[in-house]
């Protein structure tokens, strides 16, 4: 039986009574062992190799099935997910087993750029296997939790015929078949992420110089940030329209706000390389003339290639 | 009468049947217009004054009360709320008018540093006001509504007097004595807003070049960006714990994430000078040998001097 494809009655019989698809994880870091988690309370048959052993152990002792080799691993059910630190953790564990993915499908969760992605989905293809990439929006905690949600591109038949078992992870989201596009909105919303997270940071250390708590400052920031959250589809109405005239909060205004932001810091003792090339994008703005718009205008300035 | 205190009567008369305070608005631009209007649909007696008079003739229109000086606004109300350019406008407006405010409360509502509202209230007790300094938690348009909420430091007194007409452009909120509180909060705030927006411009560059709209991205990055800030009292906990240990996501994966992005941006023509600093910080702390630690570390490189 090895290397043979499963068939459509193989399958059927390793999901057992319930029906399952049975499903094989791939790294069993923090998200890995989470999505191999989420199998297992599903009820699917789940089997989990990781490069360390030791972090299948606990998973083992819920009822998961110990592969003993990445090959098995991928021998073992015609859903395979890997979920490991980057593409080439992915080459090594996969590349001796290529030959196995033959009419299997292949979800890779591991974080990626959109060409690696694409050279990925062909390297499969070439296997046999069918592909998607994915990105995953939650931390290990959220998933198969009501807020988690999961990008997928790639194969559009995969997409349709493991829908189901992927929505046990989180809502999953089909972007297309260009296997690239999961990969560049993840990242995207990955530093919307890193946007939110970095302002906090600088704001819960300014705050701090007067020995003010993170959490009770994070009181105020909460209702605050969800307030302008909720601005947010306006701002994506101006920049689809590409009109930045504002009745809101001019670049002007903002100017003189991020003055009073980088000196309050510099006096507080605060560094401020995380607030000043906003500042800078700010009075390049004013500088140009646009200080009558709104801050949306700064999007112009970022559709550039890369100065660094 | 000129220069006068308002004697408890003079107040109650200016206020009419309803028996409302008379309020006194200087500066008109977006936000002054707007807390003048949430007065006004209040019912108060509210006298403005801009410095260019053309700015209040809408208000002027639905009832408010034009005042043809600085000064003569002042003496118009007990209660003076001014919301202007930056403290140097404040001083150039009020600088004449001073002797007027004795006996008056000054609620100045202007963007400003801790430094500036101290000596601002340091001025005003000398003319015999009572200080409050406010940061304003919203744009104009949600002014009065549910979401608006405003800081106050200073005069206690004064926040206990005009309470009541201070809640009518959002929920007010004391800090305490020390006038330089609502400015540190307020600036602190601004940096997390900041921040979400600059990560959501950088994002929106970067699906923009597969042609992705702002709209459509938008609707993703709302639900990912609330599970972002359900996020955030945990880790205000381990940074107020001073503990950075994490079962969530570590910085060496955080920091194969970057490169990810930071490559992802440059090969679809994206400038990365919003992100890039967040990226130098990750790999600083994993050079320092805590990759391990989650990214609430980051802040202890944040609390040294200003380098720039
Ligand atoms: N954690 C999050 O919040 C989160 C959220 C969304 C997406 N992700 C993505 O999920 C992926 C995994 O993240 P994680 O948080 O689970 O990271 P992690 O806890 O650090 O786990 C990394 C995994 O990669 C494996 N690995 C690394 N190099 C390898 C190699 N050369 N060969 C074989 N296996 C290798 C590790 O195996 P060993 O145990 O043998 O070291 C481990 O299973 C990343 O792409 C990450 O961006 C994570
Ligand atoms: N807009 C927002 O979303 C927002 C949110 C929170 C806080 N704020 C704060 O509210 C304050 C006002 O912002 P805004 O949005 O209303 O700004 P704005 O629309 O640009 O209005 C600026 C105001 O300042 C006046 N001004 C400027 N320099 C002056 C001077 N030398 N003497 C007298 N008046 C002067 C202007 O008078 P003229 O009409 O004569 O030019 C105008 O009334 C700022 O501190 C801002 O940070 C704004």
């Amino acid at each position: 039986m090895k290397h043979s494809s499963p068939s459509e009655k193989e399958t059927h019989e390793q999901a057992g009574a319930a029906g399952r698809t049975p499903v094989t994880v791939i790294g069993l870091g923090m998200m890995g062992s989470a999505l191999a988690d989420a199998f297992l309370n599903a009820g699917h048959r789940t089997t989990v190799w990781n490069r360390s052993a030791d972090k299948a152990d606990a998973l083992v002792a819920k009822g998961a099935v110990r592969a003993a080799s990445a090959a098995e691993a991928v021998s073992a059910s015609p859903l395979i997910v890997v979920c490991v630190l980057d593409y080439e953790a992915v080459h090594e564990i996969l590349g001796p087993a290529g030959g196995r993915l033959a009419g299997r499908t292949l979800v890779n969760l591991t974080n990626g750029k959109p060409e690696q992605a694409r050279k990925e989905a062909k390297w499969a293809n070439e296997q046999g296997a069918n592909y998607l990439d994915g990105g995953i929006m939650a931390v290990p905690q959220m998933i198969a939790g009501p807020e988690a949600f999961l990008l997928y591109s790639g194969s559009p038949e995969a997409f349709e015929t493991y829908r189901r078992e992927l929505d046990v992870l989180g809502a999953g989201k089909y972007l297309g078949e260009d296997a690239g596009l999961a990969a560049l909105y993840d990242l995207a919303l990955l530093t919307t992420a890193y946007g939110l997270i970095g302002g906090f940071f600088h704001a819960v250390a300014l705050v701090g110089t007067e020995k003010v708590e993170a959490a009770a400052f994070t009181a105020l920031v909460i209702p605050w940030l969800q307030a302008m959250i909720a601005s947010l589809p306006s701002q994506a109405q101006a920049l689809d329209a590409n009109n930045h005239t504002t009745d809101v909060s001019s670049l002007n205004i903002n100017k003189v706000g991020f003055v009073n932001l980088i000196e309050a810091s510099q006096e507080q003792g605060v560094s401020t390389e995380l607030v000043a090339p906003i500042q800078a994008l700010v009075n390049q703005a004013v500088a140009d003339g646009y200080g009558a718009d709104g801050l949306t205008r700064l999007v112009e300035l970022l559709k550039k290639p890369q100065l660094l």
